[in-house]
């Protein structure tokens, strides 16, 4: 095992000098917190991933989840996990305090996600499943419901998951069938099959809680006639648990994500599976959709873990493992020296440095967006922030996603042999991350999502608020004589992706929808690469102004600040750049992926 | 599993329309074959990957070799498929008459090897392995050596393998210290230890032939030291098998590539290990290396087999899976399409067949260079094509091994959450594929050697025939007016490509050695994408010619033809494209990848 998965400096660089936390601590909600305790939480969630997840991620990976007589058999490790995270108060900790939480900032509380999820992604899944459930409950249940349901979630005994995708439905959710049927009793019978759920069955936990979207009998068809439903494996009739006969038909044998089990359910054999409505008949999708952000920016927050993780047990391999030498080395008996020492090697690992810092910068800015979103006193404040959160999810949700691949390739590549042998954890990252493209709504969803909607949502007003950060960010660099030229990169930049912009929202314009949302996906790369410049423009700021200023800086801060600086501009010049290859594609006329007749793939013979 | 892992009507294409392979047939060491013998052989291939290596792709993958009572267990499909090998005579197909071969070209050779890995990638790299040793053993070996063990090689009743990697020796070859002493009997003693040895050690022979690299006692440190032996498991004393004290220390668990064994070897441990010196002391690393191209193609070749597999299971998929309907579809409840009637699959879809396809063309042009080398009557032209192989063996290595993990991950990715499960093939052809640019010379370590060596060879005259080559082709799309914007499009290309290859040789001639070679990987992957660009307007021409041309064609060849033209659109708009991001960083004068200090990576509290 490699010896860190994450590194506490930049956490508390990106939280204290990059974000300033500690600003939030002067509005009313965050009040009673401080730099001091958010200290402790992170100290804490540190220490909890280091001795309940980590020593777990290999071991969970390699004896993944059993399904024996219609259960899921987990790792006992889990058990152990979600009883600290249930007495810790960690699943809703985010909560205002009447509803038993601690009103957290999003901020912290993606902190601690990001060390559980890095430590061992499997592990953490739990605890946000978890969450994610009981924080739907909290915001649309009615209070019976809430009173029977939301305290076992929070403390971990019992385990929430979300229950969308059917056999034929995953994308395309207006087209779910599994029924709901009214009894007048209070509760309706459920039916159907669901897959691929996350936690669907275990045995560390006494019940399983789904939030389930299913048809109620008579709705309309499409979006419009699905509800959200409470579908517990064990009803609470009572003081007993009843089986709701809701059973786990199997689970996936996966590539990775191996510790959680991904399962199928059956609803309603015996027509005795109660759910319990949520809210008002027909707007389920609507709530589920509510809590989607928080769900695509932990994909994004988990995406970074594993990658970071990924990244420290390459660098730590490449600080030790001697290997050549230099080009200019002509004497082919001097010593070998670290591989790190390599250009190459050094252009992989700055490769992840610039993805996985730069990927966490943007995840906790959004999330101090979402922060300020509840607690700015302005309601112009509020919607700001709002619009920021909602723009800026699919690049949260995906640029650690996809980044987050080529990332751990690399940091198999850094190992060379070893790196793709199970001894060490790199192999394992690469394939954990490679779900993240794919829940909680695919790449190409997102792109639509930013494309298609984001973007021109309040007649584009979300797109000139970006753009006004942006420029606020530019202006801080002012008067920074090392970061101009970095600067005028991103002005540079921008520009083009105005000019893309403009393009695109042309044709849509032009009645060419599918022209228009055809490459979504290159889009939101090309938009992604310019929020994390921007996001890296923003550090080196900080960077630079810590150089700059202190004296008898310590040398550990010298070498931290210096490391951002060169991953700033690592990313400027090799990964920013490549939007000059993404804008030529966007700006082309010609479009073979809508002109193309599918029966052109099919010649065989 | 898929319904096809490969396009029996791509490999004709290739073969006869585009690189017209019967016209070796009129050179004289071609001369006992035509078109139908090449295709019978192929047909045999196709069979052979079809019932004996394709049925037990993931049966290998779940049932990795054992270790037990020091020897690796591997599959019992595995024997029976080489008694297939051995009966047929692939191992060595190519080799001249009087060497008991079939003086096949490697255009062909390179098809079926492509055929069994693709097919099951593990299961071909048995075959390959024994080839590499077979071959290098034919050309340098003495004729009591070759007496010995190449009839058993060249049956498959003996497995072969290259044994360079030492624990602490992988990319760095002059350093490897396994010795050899010289005892006057005609043999050496080795000692050493090996490791990441592919095929190291199987119960599916009765003996493994290792060509190995020692260094003698007493000879020069460095790479002029290295001696190449052959040293079996089994030697041969007179006619009987007597153990040669070199033991299998066990089998690796690996990411992918899981049913070939890849062990540890120790040798001499009871001081009785032989080895048997191959041609002349001090050359073993240039004899090697004269296979290396071969082997490096190899795995270029069997990326692209299974990046082909990948795409096959995802276009059939694609075919098949209904979900969502046209963003132009205002009816929520019109029936929903298949999903390869989205453009953002159908982009997914052409990006791999655009890299396979684009990729199996470069691998086979190259093959077809290495024939042309070996019968071309003038020596200049032997020349000539012996130095286009030279040139892009780094590219034929490399763009189908890094493209091709992007491809599979696209492959994944159209399968949505079935691409992570192990019911579908694609997330396996995923973790087979990761090995490809880490064995047989690193993705970094062909980069140095394009940019380092081949790119200057001959003073430059390997990039002049290139640049050549290309000119013909664009000579030959002129007329064909729908081709003249890609040909245009290349022809910028090639200016930038000329543009950083002088900048770049700038800073060499400035001794700027190593902010010359930092980058090596991203000329490469610029290099590349031109050659496979080149590659698909050579498809173009031909598939646009047969369109204007044939009267009364079939509508299968319609499909495919129009099929090629737009791969080639695609890959001229979204991955030619791709070289304006690269060409900014190659020209940049800013080298952070090597004026970063190693130290600033480590800061972390």
């Amino acid at each position: 095992m490699a010896e860190r998965f994450a590194n506490r400096r930049d956490i508390k660089f990106l939280l204290e000098e990059v974000f300033d936390v500690e600003a939030l601590t002067k509005y009313e909600y965050y009040q009673d917190h401080s730099l001091e305790t958010f200290d402790m939480i992170i100290d804490t969630a540190w220490k909890m991933g280091t001795d309940l997840c980590y020593p777990f991620l290999q071991e969970m990976d390699k004896n993944p989840p059993r399904y024996e007589d219609g259960q899921a058999k987990v790792h006992p490790a889990v058990r152990t996990f979600l009883d600290e995270i249930g007495q810790g108060g960690w699943i809703n900790a985010d909560w205002e305090y009447a509803s038993g939480g601690q009103q957290l900032p999003n901020m912290i509380k993606f902190v601690y996600g990001f060390l559980f999820m890095g430590a061992n992604y499997s592990m953490g899944a739990y605890q946000l499943l978890t969450c994610g459930a009981a924080n739907i409950m909290n915001t649309f249940a009615s209070e019976d419901l809430k009173s029977k349901y939301l305290a076992k979630l929070c403390s971990a005994e019992w385990q929430g998951t979300m229950a969308l995708t059917e056999p034929d439905v995953g994308s395309s959710l207006g087209d779910l069938t599994s029924s709901a049927e009214e009894t007048g009793q209070g509760y309706y019978l459920i039916k159907g099959k669901k897959i691929f759920i996350s936690a669907a069955d275990t045995d560390a936990c006494e019940n399983t809680v789904h939030m389930m979207l299913a048809r109620i009998k008579g709705a309309p068809k499409g979006v419009k006639g699905i509800s959200l439903f409470v579908v517990p494996k064990y009803r609470l009739e009572g003081d007993r648990l009843v089986y709701n006969d809701i059973s786990c038909d199997g689970i996936e044998h996966k590539l990775g994500y191996k510790g959680s089990p991904i399962g199928q359910l059956t609803m309603g054999e015996n027509n005795d599976c109660r759910g319990y409505l949520v809210g008002e008949p027909g707007r389920g999708l609507g709530y589920m959709f509510h809590m989607m952000n928080e769900e695509r920016i932990n994909v994004g927050i988990g995406a970074i873990g594993k990658a970071t993780a990924a990244y420290y047990a390459s660098l730590e391999y490449a600080s030790q493992r001697c290997q050549g030498r230099k080009p200019t080395e002509k004497d082919p008996l001097a010593p070998m020296i670290p591989i790190i020492e390599h250009a190459d090697i050094k252009r992989m690992l700055l490769m992840q440095k610039s993805i996985v810092e730069g990927g966490l910068a943007i995840c906790l800015q959004v999330a101090k967006y979402q922060d300020l979103a509840k607690v700015s006193p302005l309601p112009e404040d509020r919607e700001k922030y709002a619009l920021l959160v909602d723009l800026l999810v699919p690049v949260v949700k995906t640029f650690p996603s996809e980044a987050g691949i080529i990332s751990t390739s690399a940091a198999i590549q850094c190992l060379g042999g070893y790196g793709f042998c199970q001894d060490f954890p790199v192999e394992q990252h690469f394939r954990d991350i490679r779900i993240d493209p794919i829940h909680e709504g695919t790449t190409g969803i997102q792109g639509q999502d930013l494309l298609g909607k984001k973007i021109s949502m309040k007649n584009g007003k979300a797109l000139d608020l970006f753009f006004e950060e942006i420029s606020r960010t530019l202006q801080n660099s002012q008067g920074i004589r090392d970061l101009q030229p970095l600067a005028d990169q991103l002005i540079e930049a921008l520009n083009e992706l105005v000019r893309v912009t403009k393009h695109l929202k042309e044709l849509a314009a032009q009645g060419k929808t599918e022209e228009f949302l055809a490459d979504a996906v290159l889009y939101l790369e090309m938009f992604s690469l310019i929020t994390v410049a921007w996001q890296w423009l923003l550090q080196a700021i900080t960077a630079q102004k810590a150089l700059n200023q202190q004296t008898g800086m310590l040398e550990s801060d010298y070498l931290f600040y210096q490391g951002k600086l060169f991953a700033c501009r690592y990313f400027f010049s090799y990964e920013l750049n490549k939007i000059y290859g993404l804008e030529r594609r966007l700006m082309s006329v010609d479009y073979p992926t809508v002109a193309m007749d599918a029966k052109f793939f099919q010649a065989f013979a």
